[in-house]
């Protein structure tokens, strides 16, 4: 049996689509569970999302050994491990930065609340945009970060602000003590090596669609998993 | 010399971190273009982006021979080079499919103009939404993809609608002859192998994110630019 990765002390990342099928088998078996299901096999688990089941085997066995051969995988237990490897087994208070319209769009998107991604904190620098509240969420000067950071236990930040302003907020949430950010700006961030940053450039994600429409036929479902990550 | 792939008769797919280094590149090569630069060393452009720069020689031999050993890379050629690969040296006339808070976002998100992506009209099938326009572009009925397919030619879709509805709309956009799908439906499509789907399930990359936070440090860079693609 592999080491489980989240349990090692020097841990090597999974690489980036392992993590994203990862996320796909975890929404997956959740579906089945709420259909009743008991257990699914590799091939079942593949099938449902165009995968076969040997990369499904194989990304599982990245992790760990789960389920056993021939029985397959008891569909309560693997969701429990999933979550507890993507550590979406407890809740990440999120601070969402930039209300303008893809950061309005965000903090309506119901898919974080499935996660437990849970905006707790706004901000935004533009004075006619303090005081106002989202959601019921006031406001704030990214300036009381630290504060907010001390006082919610913030843990990720998604930053939605224009490009020419991200590195600079970006280095406030880092100094705030947030560990993780999502950003929505389309430019890069530089952060220490202890931050981990996912880039969610959406012009990115179009061009790889228009080099697979104008270069690639048949990479439809490939696409789409390894996209997801 | 490598053969390029978008010219070979059976192209195999570049990876995915792949491309989307290459959309950064491109991004950068741009701003350096912009600074009046007129060559650029593997080193520089690695360094801009935090990438070594045998990273970038090896990604840009991926799709042929670019630059000259020692003397480095004509920016203005291989930003022609590298649109051409991506295919976004031409326009993308560009359906969005769904105006919630996330669509309307979606179609004020600026850094799709910039890259020909032009949103060029718009479906939601709720009543209350046909009739009214958004930047001027009326909202019509996804039973009228064929025509809009025809008069405008369009060739992506972005699809924003709810999870439960985006199977049924990715099938009309298929049929309609649409061969790009950007899914940000938190669910996946199934579509025929002649066409490309690239998922944003912003839950995923969070998702990812919490990975990366939960069990690693010191991924933050890589993390940044393989998820950009």
């Amino acid at each position: 049996m592999r080491e489980p990765h989240h349990d090692t002390s020097s841990p090597k990342p999974a690489p980036k689509a392992v993590v994203g099928r990862l996320s796909l088998y975890l929404r997956q078996l959740e579906s089945f569970g709420r259909q009743g299901r008991e257990t699914v096999s590799s091939s079942q688990l593949g099938q449902a999302l165009g995968l076969n089941d040997a990369q499904v085997r194989k990304d599982l066995a990245y992790f760990g050994q789960f389920g056993q051969p021939g029985l397959g995988y008891r569909i309560d237990d693997l969701v429990v491990e999933i979550r507890g490897i993507l550590g979406v087994d407890r809740d990440w208070p999120t601070a969402l930065i930039g209300l303008g319209n893809l950061g309005r769009a965000l903090l309506g998107y119901k898919g974080f609340r499935l996660r437990r991604f849970r905006v707790v904190s706004l901000f935004d620098n533009d004075p006619r945009k303090q005081g106002h509240a989202f959601d019921g969420l006031p406001v704030r000067h990214t300036d009381e970060l630290p504060a907010a950071v001390a006082d919610e236990g913030l843990r990720l930040a998604m930053i939605c602000v224009p490009a020419d302003a991200a590195q600079r907020v970006a280095d406030q949430v880092v100094s705030a003590g947030i560990r993780g950010i999502l950003n929505f700006a389309p430019t890069s961030l530089f952060v220490p090596p202890e931050v981990s940053v996912v880039a969610v450039d959406l012009s990115v994600q179009l061009e790889h669609l228009a080099y697979s429409v104008h270069n690639l036929h048949g990479s439809g479902a490939t696409d789409d998993v390894s996209a997801a990550g």
